[in-house]
């Protein structure tokens, strides 16, 4: 059928195209099928949305992705004509049946995601289907190798290439910033990519770019990996294993992350920077993505399971995820924390403490005996700094930077405690989403400095948190948000008073 | 946050809303997330999408629906706010996770989509949480009755109501043209509510719109069926149970009816018109919705305790569907075969039989003994005609009609057989795709008349089926689809020959 192109200034993130009722009909497609538009030789296949009122019959709207891809001019004519679902909704419906995917079928799947493909609606039945089925540690290498050669590869002339992550989901985790410069300056090659933050106050990617930069090529991030030792990149500057972040866009909503998806998102940008030696940090605790010790091995277990299968020696490190990982949260604030610790500065212990371990980790991983011992001295040594400039320099930062130059945001106000008492748990979502409000990560200066942990002794009027912001509506924002959540709650020593057994005499 | 209102021409069957990248970001919300928009009075959810190109940071793009539903101008600013998923996305999670729903989630569940308050997205994952995890009786009652009330229902002053459905996907089934009338005709109310094709050559709205109308209100509905006894009704053009069509618009593209969904939509339609008295025609067989006995009689069962549950009489008839129903397929070519039994036809015994054994044992229900024999008896004196020919007039068609007026397609094609022997299996979903190219439901005449049943012997070069159609392109299309498919497959009496066993000597 012969229909004229009309162009819809709008993008759904499919590849989709209106028809009229009379026209849908017509072809004999309903909403959700698919037809191929041709123009001249470019054809695209598009999803089918119908109306009765936006288009007259006749006409074919194209949404800005698709009209592009085959441009036409307004009001060309295109040949229009239905087409059939890929391959990879029978292989959706596969894993809807419990049933198990065939590494071609595997293949087949990513490669339609990657090319769009697939519409939203079947994309959320496979993330919904493998949350409920799950996939099989075959299956789950397959997904990660498909993964990774959908995307860009990057291969090191010198290696072995160690490598570090994080599951994430405890706010506060700066240690990257102090990990990376630490194994680097041991004289290993650690080209670290990050994310930015999705849900949480501040991804690494976002803390890293309060100071340098973080956005990189492949030939880029190899060679100032290569002369440095080390880079701390985002890793959405790249196309490591696209497929990933369209299916990220899919759980999100969902608010679901399938253990399959987890294990081969993490697995597939690893492989993909020709990662030899991985260290998992998997923060274990109410409010993180792992709740339990038993998850937490499960997920221990299916990382190094899947590593091996995939040529990369792994080894996990379950981390204390219950609270935030020291005392400031959000980028300026968290890199101010991080960079005083290179300078010398002896607290956080927690931030400390866990960099010291994971660095450890990874150094004995290298070859280097007494990894902790040896960590710490690079550290104390100010090694660790000098390497930590060095990236910064290479990444188009200051190579002078101190603590003290980071901005942190201008306008402040303290959360003070209401009685006197002990501190009980610490909510990290609550505190996550202040943090938020008050404009972090986008306003680098926002975020929290916190005082007092789960357990500490608290005395009325004393401050419990001060949150930071760069403007002062975010600011007020958050003060009445800190004041409808409660994220440390502040209690007597007796938490509950159970009543005794009373007797009645009748 | 205020922005200027710009309209998208576009309608996605969600509410949308695009945000420039900027502005989401500013106010803390993702593509998925939503937000809630204010203009004078009025305010509106719409899910978030966000574009760095289609719209200037300060505008704010609504598509048709949500720009109409708060009615702003173009160019006037809004008040944009981040707001919360509704709860119902939660729930959805619990049926993941294969929890079961409570009545209350549930209510509020269907209340959303009704409300149009869910995405493609999260819409999915239910159709597919409850593909996979299913439902317990107790859910399906309260999805079943939660369904009703968010629709229109109609109450009848005379009962009992009896009501007839058949689960579909055999093709030529048009015994409801039958059973209708002699139902009625034997004094009980039957006021059927019947669906237009989706997939299937033509549904019985379809079929019944050659004569008369069918799209009635529900007052008209009530006032005709209270007079006649009877109407053949499209169901669509009143508001029972409208979740449904909401989510068959997710259950279509992903091939998959889930069983508690099934249940929910049949006896929801049949409770909101008051149903007492309900038989369910089960059609089984390779090629429609039920291909085994097993999964027939379960479907069976539910119906009943269902039915149960709801203070609805139920009885099902499992029938057989392995190949179509009668010779005709297509409305106007369905309208002629049924008629013609009215008015004395012998055949097509298959449609006889099962009308009169349907129509049998709803006037057992209500109350008539020997229901086959009674029903052979309406049929055959005319009665039956008669009852057809007044509720024709009553839904504005002729009082008069006769089979012979029914127009059929002008063109038409015969398939002959290529060689002699035993016709095999007859593959319904092909005829079906033939009898759509031909243009059938929606040209009327459009179809196939067929000679041979499975298990007949055939003589090359006789006729095996006819392709009618209203138009000559789309006759040469379904021509040319019948020699791709060849659905009717005649094969010599030896089906397969086995090589026995041969012994070698060395």
């Amino acid at each position: 059928m012969k229909l004229k192109a009309k162009y819809i200034d709008m993008d759904t993130g499919e590849l989709t195209a209106l028809l009229h009722v009379n026209d849908s009909t017509e072809i004999g497609v309903r909403e959700q099928d698919r037809i191929k538009l041709k123009h001249e030789n470019e054809t695209v296949t598009a999803i089918v949305h119908t109306t009765e009122r936006y288009l007259k019959p006749g006409e074919v709207g194209l949404l800005g992705k698709a009209f592009q891809f085959i441009g036409p001019e307004v009001g060309e004519v295109l040949e229009v004509m239905a087409t059939g679902k890929p391959e990879s909704v029978e292989y959706i419906r596969k894993k809807m049946d419990g049933l198990e995917l065939s590494t071609q079928e595997i293949r087949t799947l990513v490669n339609d995601i990657c090319e769009h493909n697939l519409s939203q609606v079947e994309l959320s039945a496979y993330v919904t289907a493998l949350h409920i089925n799950g996939m099989n540690i075959r299956e789950t290498v397959d997904l990660t190798q498909a993964m990774v050669e959908t995307g860009e590869t990057i291969e090191f002339d010198r290696g072995p290439v160690f490598d570090f992550h994080s599951v994430g989901g405890v706010p506060g985790n700066k240690v990257t910033l102090l990990v990376v410069p630490i194994v680097a300056a041991a004289g290993l090659l650690i080209p670290k990519t990050s994310s930015r933050a999705i849900s949480s106050a501040a991804g690494t990617a976002d803390i890293v770019e309060v100071f340098a930069n973080v956005n990189f090529d492949a030939k880029k991030l190899k060679s100032i990996a290569e002369s440095v030792g080390g880079i701390m990149a985002w890793g959405g500057g790249l196309n490591l294993a696209p497929a990933d972040d369209i299916i990220i866009r899919v759980e999100y909503p969902l608010g679901v992350d399938p253990h399959a998806q987890l294990l081969a998102s993490v697995m597939s940008k690893k492989k993909a920077v020709g990662a030899d030696y991985l260290l998992v940090d998997i923060p274990m605790g109410l409010g993180t993505k792992v709740p339990t010790m038993e998850m937490a091995k499960q997920y221990a277990h299916d990382f190094i399971e899947l590593g091996d299968k995939l040529g990369m020696r792994v080894e996990c490190a379950i981390t204390y995820g219950g609270q935030p990982v020291g005392r400031a949260i959000g980028p300026a604030l968290e890199a101010r924390e991080a960079i005083a610790i290179l300078e010398g500065s002896k607290s956080p212990n927690s931030v400390i403490e866990k960099t010291l371990t994971l660095a450890g980790i990874l150094l004995e991983m290298g070859g280097i005996p007494r990894g902790y011992d040896r960590a710490r001295e690079i550290l104390e040594s100010g090694k660790a700094l000098q390497k930590f400039r060095e990236m910064v320099k290479a990444q188009g930062g200051n190579g002078d930077i101190k603590s003290e130059d980071i901005k942190i945001g201008k306008f402040k106000a303290e959360v003070l405690a209401k009685k006197s008492g002990y501190l009980g748990s610490i909510m990290n979502k609550q505190l996550v989403k202040i943090a938020r409000a008050a404009g972090s990560p986008k306003d680098k200066g926002a975020g929290l400095i916190i005082f007092k942990k789960a357990g500490s002794k608290v005395d009325a009027g004393e401050p419990l948190y001060t949150i930071y912001a760069d403007n002062e509506n975010k600011l007020n924002e958050a003060v009445s948000l800190a004041k409808k959540l409660e994220p440390m709650v502040v209690e007597g020593m007796v938490l509950a008073r159970m009543p005794g057994i009373t007797r009645f005499q009748v």
